[in-house]
């Protein structure tokens, strides 16, 4: 199909086409003239991908394109996994200027605290990890603003988060009967099941603390 | 203390400060003159949150506001869950132009998952909540990418979310003691353990790729 065609199928204009391929996020079509290139099938998946990552994924374009350039060099869904955990963007929390004592103190505690949980979980994670250097400037944040976890509560959730990840990677297996679209699953489930988690956890969020107060917009509460 | 000191003591630049003054989201110091103000502790911590909430929670301007008004205005620590739970974003995915017979089939089967989903959880979830529409939007997209949940794979993933629910809600109720901090507990628990979630699953994910293939960075793998 031609660009316009493209563009009629999947609903993104011509000129975020184009601009994708400026980007190296979309391959290049088959050239059939000078200024001519014909697209497949494999155009719509790859943009509606982009489309997905870049919206319900909520990724800048130059994390899609490192994600999708990860996935392509991948060679198995396990390695394709493992790529697209590592160039997927790692929240961030900011360091605050501050009292330099207090700020050590933090430090050292929330850097102990992640240790100390991934010997509890017996996680095989290396220390150059950018989620373990995430993990702790999270908790950094969370201990400057007096709301660190008390004992115990961090290995609850890590224990919930390690029942998800098997959830992921049986998912993630189970779409493995279609090995040209390897590099999709990796994403697919490593980057958009990240928000449909996040939506369960605000809707048992919004159901229990309905079972808690009826004066909430929408119907009353019933018992549970 | 004046407003440079409140800088110093914050790291957030003078600037800054105006500014989130001007947009609303930090209340006014005592003025001790016609061009001076001066500011205490609870603008200390209103700053580090606003901090937290846009690098850590990855909030707009905007979005810190509404989630600031909402905390502001609730009465209690449930009615200050209710209330941010609804004042967070939440994640969108677009619609994309398409066969209009695909998308119309594609609509009804995510709305009908996403409803015998909320009937198997028992969840008390108005049909107006804006996770519903959130988790259908999302459901879609995943269809459209033919990367759907197979039967009972959602469920899973919505016993989890409970359980990750009860513990948010355990930890807002421990804040509790102190009442005056009713708005921070909200903010925290919903907005600010999301991205410590987030990371805990993508450790548990490197764990549980690690388990099954021994080339990736960093150290070797072992079993388990």
């Amino acid at each position: 199909m031609k660009i316009s065609e493209l563009s009629r199928t999947t609903g993104v204009p011509v000129a975020s086409i184009k601009y994708f391929r400026r980007q190296g996020l979309l391959p290049a079509g088959r050239a059939t003239a000078a200024t001519l290139a014909e697209y497949g099938q494999e155009h719509v998946q790859r943009l509606r991908l982009i489309k997905a990552l870049t919206t319900l994924g909520g990724l800048s374009i130059a994390a899609t394109r490192d994600v999708l350039t990860a996935v392509d060099q991948a060679h198995s869904t396990d390695s394709a996994l493992g790529a697209v955990s590592y160039a997927l963007p790692v929240p961030v929390a900011e360091s605050p200027v501050g009292d330099a004592g207090r700020e050590a103190e933090i430090g050292s505690a929330a850097e102990a605290e992640v240790a100390d949980l991934i010997a509890a979980m017996d996680w095989q994670t290396p220390g150059t990890s950018p989620h373990v250097e995430g993990l702790t400037a999270a908790l950094r944040e969370l201990r400057r603003l007096d709301a660190d976890y008390r004992p115990g509560e961090l290995v609850a959730y890590a224990e919930l988060a390690r029942s998800i990840a098997r959830l992921d990677l049986d998912r993630a297996a189970a779409f493995d009967e279609a090995p040209e679209a390897l590099a999709e699953q990796a994403v697919i489930v490593f980057a958009l099941s990240a928000p449909v988690l996040e939506l369960l956890r605000r809707l048992a969020q919004e159901d229990q603390v309905r079972r808690r107060i009826p004066s909430l917009p929408g119907d009353g509460p019933r018992t549970g």
